[in-house]
Order: structure tokens, then C-alpha cells, then sequence
């Protein structure tokens, strides 16, 4: 178990020793665990953690350091701001267990960071309706179609879409329990799907906080590239969490929580002022885009 | 940095090479972290993290209850309890952190686990005085010396003592603002010190929270061996946080946060009922014990 880059050249022999028994009674102490997959977690969490302290030889203050993060990242923790999924997220930790758990299907869309704005029970929109409920930004026309990875439509699918307003912010971080820039709705029997929402904007993950502050700290952006959420549902598939991006944003390059898969960026193209909507909605002399995501499903238990 | 125990051999090699790019674009996020230290930090704990979850390929169900387990410590942590230090303590980090920090030092007293108990401020008795403030339990007389390595006595050395009570309390555990069990005082000319406090008896770590109730699914009792917490300060030397041990206690070999060194075992002599205190204290008919512990302070900068 002990590596030589778990024990610097520095300690001892004897040192060595006396950590890496620790390690094997805090290792023992889970051998009673009747439920062998919570066994085999702790078991492993353990070996990593202490792999990390000793390799590190991170000092007690470093480790109380820790500690106060944790407490002010749960004192900061409620139902609407979730500081732990943001420490996941920029750690790239929400990421991999996505890729592990949605592994590449022949032409099935890709899956990214589900994030922490998500919220149940968003109003149903008819298809061709708008989701924006009034938030800030350009119209932007989605539409696309829900098939299997054979190319067959899946009519009925249900399509939930969440982002943020021009502001950067998500509905539930404003303090006035407004619902906006959220909804589903249900493709159609040829599998087709088409709304109104805003132009994705970037914006800053909340870095009000301790993920902020260690942003800060080690010199990274809490940018988002910009982006448009989906979770997209269909008996018998695999449930896909995703994002479309935009092409061209400057953030594309160095999302803060590592979400962007290059099958995700999509042409927003903006159309000219005036020009008529696909609804034949009056837009006026607004700038206005439409973008196009075409999803495929892979078959459920792949 | 992928080794066969990270990607089980179930994972196809373009998978593997997906999670492995994810891990190099966090990596290389860190890059740009001005303080040497925290990259490195940042980038071990990503590693081991990533490791972590590659090896036991964490479902996402997983990762949603290890963030409901962070938030529900997070909201039971306040000043009075700490459920991240219990976990830390539980996990055997802290005393791994311990051990790495407090290397031995010729005869020096070895260090133990801090737990989540101490509090600034505790009163000053005077040498010979009693902690126990009406804690419940059996009385006990403590005495020895603290001297350097060299056998020097060290006079005038900060001694903080803190225990729980016969109902295996802390004081701060109670929600009526007492302070009992807990005190701090002075070595003599001769390093000597001596007081009265109660004789330790096993405990259970907070065990109503997260912890607690991950303790009950892996098969862990809460249960600390008996012992008597030591914080002792001297100029010149390294500052010792420790414990004593009870010899015989039931929990020495199954204690919840792996403190117990052999060295820091000690004798709690059960004395006859009506037989003469060492201060001439009248205890009536009551059980009361006696123990000596020798305090060896390594210089500081060890
Ligand atoms: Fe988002
Ligand atoms: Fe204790």
C-alpha cells in the first residue's frame, strides 16, 4: 500500500510504519460491514484519504483550514444554494461521475454537470411556448427532435429546460420565489420539440462562499461557459442531464466546472432584427437567435 | 498516473482515456495558483479524489447521498458541535494528521486525537484543585511532572485538562451553559503538578448525526476507550495535545477514533473507601482513584 510518493524520502522507516498501521486499524475497524458496497466505498475512501494527507504531510493547521471550509460551506447550504455540489462541480468530481455513469452509446447524446439550479415542479409549456416567464435576455427559438440511437422519433418525451437571465442569475437566486427561465414540456409524435427561451449568457458560479474564495485563491475564474440545461426522459431510455453550449463563447476554454464536451456546442445563430419568427411571433426590432439540438437517447441500462 | 486498481478492467480503454482527460483539464486548472503550497494541495486532492471515485466507479446515487451526508453534517455543525471533526476523527484523519505532525522525539509524550471538546477560556484552578466544577463521577487524584527531553523539570507549563463527565458528557454538550471538568493550571518550581477530577469513563462520540448513523450501517460502535484529555504549553518546546488512557478499559482496542497509543495507557489506581487523600481531602466513604502521568515535551521545531 505505501507508495513512495505517499511517503516522502524525508520520513522514516519507523514513521512510515506507524502511519501505515494506523491506516490498517482504521481499515479493520470497516471489516464488520455487513452491506459489502458501502464496505468496499468506506474501505477505499479511507486508503485515498490517508494516500492524500500523507503524501501532502498536510500540517494541523492546513487540516483545521479544512475543516472551517467544510463548516462554512454547510452553514451556507440550504434549499436553494447547495455549496457542497459546487465544491464537487469545481473539483471536477461532478463531472467524472457523470462520464463513469453515462458511458459513450454509438450517436446517444452526451451527458454533462446536472448543477445545483435545478428545481422540481417547473410549470408544463406547450411546445412552441415560452419558458423565459419574463427573464432577462434575447429570445432565442430552440428546436430539435427526441429519437432513439436508431433514429427512431420518441414522441412523448418529457423535455425539462432550465438556465440563467441576462443577469447570470437562475430564478431561485433571487430572493422573490419567482419561476422564470424554467418549464417542460413533451415532444410531439414525431419526436419534435421546439420553444421560446433567452440566449444563454456566461456567469459566475456563486463564489460568494468557500468555493469562491478558493477560486479566488488558486488565481481560477468561476465563469460559465453559456448554456442552456436539459434533462431529457423517456421510458425504456437512459434519462440524459445535459447542456447545450454556445459556439464562440470565451469561457468554452475553461468552464469552472469542466462541463463543456465539444458535441455540446451548438451554432446560436442571430437573426436579423425584424426578420420573421419561426411562429410568426412579433418580435419587434429585438435581436433574437435560434439554435437547433437534435437528442438521441441510449436505451435504458447502458 | 492510471493504474489497473483506478480503471477496472470491466472499462474499455476509450473510456478510461475520457476519464483520464478530465482529470489532466482539472489538473492543469490549478496551474496558475500563485501559492506553491495550495496548488499542491489542490492538485494531490484532486488525484486522490478522482482516484477515489474511478476505482469504486461512484454511481451518481452515491454521489447525491455523500452530498446529502455533508449537508446534514454541515447544518448540525455550530459551535458546541462539530461533525466534521468527528468524521475526520472517525475516518482516522485527524489522528493520522496527528501522528504525521508529532513525530517521535526521543522520550518525548505521545500525541493523540484533539476532538471536538476543548474550549477556549476554561477557569484556572490552582495546583491541587478540583476540575470536576460538580461533574458527576468518581473523584481522582492526578499528579506528575512535566520535563524536556533531557529530564530538566519545566516550571510554570500551561496545563489544560478536560474530560467527560460519569454520564459521558462534556459540559458542552449540555444545552445550560455549565462549565464542569474542565480547567486549566500551572506546573511548580519543580515541574510538579496535582488536582482533583473525576475518574474517566468510556464514552459515545456524538452518535445522533451523520456519523453516527454511518457508524450504525458499517457495523461501528461510537464508543471511545475512557480517557482524560491533556493540553500542555511550555516556551521553547512543542505544544502536546493528548489524552490518558484507563489500563483495562474495555475500549482500548475498539476506540471510534483510533487515539489509544500503549504509551499513553495508564494506571487508575481504585483506592479503598475512607483511605487517606494525598491532600488530606475528606472523601467520606466514596470510590475514588489515583493516577500519575510524567508529561515529556519535545523541543519545539521537532
Ligand atoms: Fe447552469
Ligand atoms: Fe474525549
Amino acid at each position: 500500500m505505501t507508495t513512495d510518493r505517499e511517503t516522502p524520502a524525508t520520513v522514516s522507516p519507523e514513521q512510515s510504519e506507524r502511519e501505515a498501521e494506523l491506516i490498517r486499524r482504521v481499515l479493520s475497524s470497516f471489516d464488520g460491514c455487513g452491506d459489502e458496497r458501502l464496505k468496499q466505498l468506506m474501505q477505499a475512501l479511507v486508503r485515498h484519504l490517508h494516500a492524500f494527507l500523507r503524501e501532502v504531510r498536510l500540517t494541523e493547521a492546513e487540516w483545521g483550514a479544512a475543516i472551517e471550509f467544510l463548516t462554512a460551506a454547510g452553514h451556507l447550504t440550504d434549499d436553494k444554494r447547495q455549496e457542497f455540489v459546487l465544491l464537487s462541480d469545481v473539483l471536477g468530481a461532478s463531472m467524472q461521475t457523470i462520464t463513469m455513469n453515462n458511458e459513450a452509446c454509438g450517436d446517444a447524446t452526451e451527458a454533462t454537470v446536472f448543477g445545483p439550479f435545478f428545481v422540481e415542479n417547473s410549470p408544463e409549456i406547450e411546445l412552441g411556448g415560452d419558458l423565459s416567464f419574463g427573464a432577462s435576455g434575447e429570445p432565442c427559438w430552440v428546436e430539435g427532435t427526441v429519437t432513439d440511437t436508431e433514429g427512431n422519433p420518441l414522441a412523448d418525451a418529457r423535455i425539462e429546460v432550465w438556465e440563467a437571465d441576462a443577469d447570470g442569475l437562475y430564478d431561485v437566486q433571487y430572493d422573490d420565489d419567482r419561476t422564470a427561465a424554467r418549464a417542460h414540456l413533451y415532444t410531439d409524435d414525431e419526436g419534435g420539440y421546439r420553444f421560446w427561451g433567452v440566449t444563454p449568457t456566461p456567469y459566475p458560479i456563486p463564489d460568494d462562499g468557500p468555493v469562491g474564495r478558493m477560486l479566488t485563491a488558486v488565481g481560477r475564474s468561476p465563469m460559465r461557459a453559456s448554456h442552456l440545461h436539459f434533462l431529457v426522459a423517456h421510458e425504456g431510455h437512459r434519462t440524459l442531464v445535459t447542456h447545450i453550449f454556445v459556439r464562440g463563447d470565451r469561457y468554452l476554454g475553461s468552464d469552472s466546472v469542466f462541463g463543456v464536451k465539444q458535441s455540446l456546442v451548438k451554432d446560436f445563430s442571430r437573426q436579423e432584427p425584424g426578420s420573421a419568427a419561426p411562429d410568426g411571433r412579433d418580435l419587434g426590432r429585438a435581436n433574437w437567435s435560434k439554435v437547433r439540438f437534435d437528442i438521441v437517447l441510449a436505451p435504458a441500462d447502458t
